[in-house]
């Protein structure tokens, strides 16, 4: 039997490794011109990292005020850069498109919307792939853990810098609905309101599995070298399987059975176990086309800050107390300036050993602690949760949710809904859209523009 | 940062190279003692293999009565072995240990149950890992592509030897119950009762996508070497990644937000990029649970089986008129005994190549020939599936589906129902188990003794 497919992952070997040899180390990631603002005050990160400085990479839209007051804050997805949109500097189309401009969804005649790459992102921003100021190497996978709330006091660096002050508006989707949330709970008074779609208060074990799945089959590539691969072959191969798994996450099974149904990319042969069904190759081309896109160590440390996501009060508590404790490695950094974030103690802090006892299969019982969300209906709001988002009850919200998104499925949108309006938020707008609206899962707010762009309009528009 | 995770995997495949320099090759898969059953005569496959000859291996529980009308078939999913129940012979739990044995589901004082490891399986039935006659070496990537056809006839090889003309009952689950339709449409006549729980008369799209991954990851292991690592260290990284995946799809989301919340393995540690919520470690261990358990080899070929399966009238004619123009081998086969399934035109016939333009996004559109099954309750029946499902018109018919299951939907067993009921057949008995009855997703074949096993003994015992 032939494997095309295998043919294929090896000559891309060859051919990275040979390219390399003429023209330097790639891939090298960028999404074209974008502003890059540089905090020289060192971060400290909510597990302990510190970053001595950092770069955020950005781009915005639409003019700013004269009073700064019409600033909308956009929050990305994942993997995506601070390009949400093409411009004079950067023709190329952006990932919102068609949501951002005069009179779309982000109305660029009314607002000056700023979208920036999340710190730990490859695209501009301070990740793993750069120089750590301490010693002149990449940081790989001495960079530090990461958090969302790290992500968007970054943001908020960028915020001081420009001399905004307050918010118009913080809008995200899928971890940019995360972000939106935690910028809410960490900076309420710096926001007039938000939007949050297909994102949740706390990541659920679901979607922590699925992105564990990704993580375990990118670190198994062997090109990945625990993270220091920066001047050899990346782990290309890792990252395409780790895309396509995404990519099945990403979309709904009623989109594909009507796009691709049981299509074969070549009826006329015989099956294969390489990419045969039509729904094989696309997947396939999915990964093909984004494994040299985005810097593997970015992708861990980003989807592992996803993981960590929990806007409950005790999770808050606890990071409260680490912050609290470390908060010495501030005023370290800023008169020594030699030691940084990947130094010793974070190196040894991150040394996890796995339980000696492998988890075993145990009786199912409901006596889990925190209660939750569950299938369609009757989520159970949580006291954590209701006292973790109690900070945004002043601020009016939009959560937007998709039916056949199973990454971030419904019930989380309809638990952040009902956690705010129990934590005493009087201007909760929940838009829920079902199957007959948009079939596209958690991609529906890259692509559906009428409900998911329309929504967001009103709702930035209407008087609250 | 340190990865315990891929320190195990190291140590691992040392202790298996080491082990067999002095042990001989490994694993050898076993569940213990089973009979066997070999068919001297050739078997033609569907997509124009041959096997000379092949094995079964099997099990049974219960006494057989004396005009031989009381045996039930019970079709095992995936990468289950013959061991459904504990018995004299071997004491081991079986897969469904309480769904068989006096007064249970199968009830053993009343039913003779026959199970079977699959062809293309490793737990006794001939497979990749097996030995070609043609040769003496194994047949690994020669082996020929199978489908649940194929698999269905070889057992009813079985059933001919054993001298039953009749099944009282063909019952099976997730890849069990394609099979027990799939001996519905081939054998309707010898065929008293159908049992299919959470299966589907044809794969849909998403879990091709699914199972695509686990394919792509498994091959991915250098240590497959593409399908030739008999002798050697077996792709045990690959086939735990791939188990981990497969896990996934197998629970649901609510049942693990109840057993794992968010919980840590150990809170007392800093955030790691290996396994570190409770929820990685439990998939952690299931991937490492199995990764020696099963053969790589069949993983792929029943998987890709499991792909191909599809009961509309289309896909008959086609495979018809292709077993016609093959049928030329089975009696070349009988007379020579030298040509085999994985001769030459069998290794060049598999020879797929990806097409040469990669897939592209293409704007969505309902213009799909193949009307199909979509979200809850609008189910869109095909004459298609009508016209191939219409040989188990007379045949009273169990379909189970659990509403939680993501692998096989619950629309597919609606569409299962509702197509058998256009097709005439008046005696189909359609239950779905909503979320309050199961969370456990697909796996509920497995668990749920009470819903599960109670709906299939009552049906199995009722006046039809």
């Amino acid at each position: 039997m032939a494997f095309p497919c295998l043919d294929a992952v090896e000559s891309r070997t060859q051919e990275i490794a040979s390219r390399s040899m003429t023209n330097g180390p790639e891939p090298s990631y960028t999404t074209g011109a974008h502003r890059e603002f540089t905090s020289k005050d060192p971060l400290l990160l909510d597990y302990g990292g510190r970053l001595k400085e950092f770069t955020i990479a950005y781009e915005t839209w639409g003019e700013m005020n004269a009073d700064k007051s019409n600033v909308i804050l956009l929050h990305t997805g994942l993997s995506a850069s601070s390009h949400a949109k093409s411009n004079a500097n950067n023709p190329r189309f952006g990932w919102w498109e068609k949501f951002i401009g005069p009179g779309l969804a982000l109305d660029t005649s009314r607002f000056h919307v700023i979208c920036t790459n999340v710190l730990g992102g490859c695209y501009g921003s301070t990740g793993p792939a750069c120089i750590d100021p301490a010693d002149g190497k990449r940081y790989a996978t001495r960079f530090p853990i990461l958090t969302m709330n790290d992500m968007v006091r970054a943001q908020f660096r960028l915020l001081d810098a420009l001399g905004v002050d307050k918010l118009m508006a913080s809008v995200g989707a899928s971890m940019g609905g995360m972000q939106s949330l935690a910028a809410g709970v960490l900076h309420p008074d710096r926001i007039g309101r938000i939007v949050s779609i297909s994102g949740c208060a706390r990541s659920h074990p679901y979607s922590i599995a699925l992105r564990h799945a990704q993580r375990q089959v990118l670190m198994a590539d062997s090109n990945w070298n625990r993270g220091f691969y920066y001047g050899g072959v990346p782990p290309h191969l890792g990252m395409k399987l780790a895309r396509q798994i995404a990519t099945v996450t990403y979309r709904s099974g009623p989109e594909w059975e009507q796009r691709f149904g049981r299509q074969r990319a070549d009826p006329s042969r015989p099956p294969a176990l390489c990419p045969d069904f039509l729904i094989e190759t696309y997947l396939d081309h999915a990964g093909e086309k984004f494994c040299l896109e985005y810097d593997a160590n970015s992708l861990l440390y980003v989807s592992k800050a996803m993981d960590l996501f929990d806007l409950g009060i005790a999770n808050q508590e606890g990071i409260r107390r680490l912050r609290e404790k470390n908060k010495h490695k501030l005023l370290e950094g800023s008169s020594s300036g030699g030691e940084h974030s990947s130094g010793g103690s974070q190196r040894e802090a991150c040394t996890l050993s796995l339980p000696r006892v492998p988890y075993t299969e145990q009786q199912v019982s409901n006596k889990n602690t925190v209660p939750s969300g569950g299938d369609a209906g009757n989520i159970v709001v949580s006291d954590d949760l209701v006292l973790g988002l109690s900070p945004m009850r002043n601020i009016p919200t939009l959560v937007l949710g998709v039916e056949s998104d199973i990454l971030f499925p419904a019930w989380q949108q309809r638990e952040v809904a009902d956690t705010l309006r129990k934590a005493g938020n009087t201007r909760v707008k929940h838009v829920e859209l079902g199957q007959d609206a948009s079939l596209f899962g958690h991609d529906s707010f890259l692509l559906d523009v009428k409900n998911i762009g329309g929504s967001v309009k009103s709702f930035l528009e209407e008087f609250v």
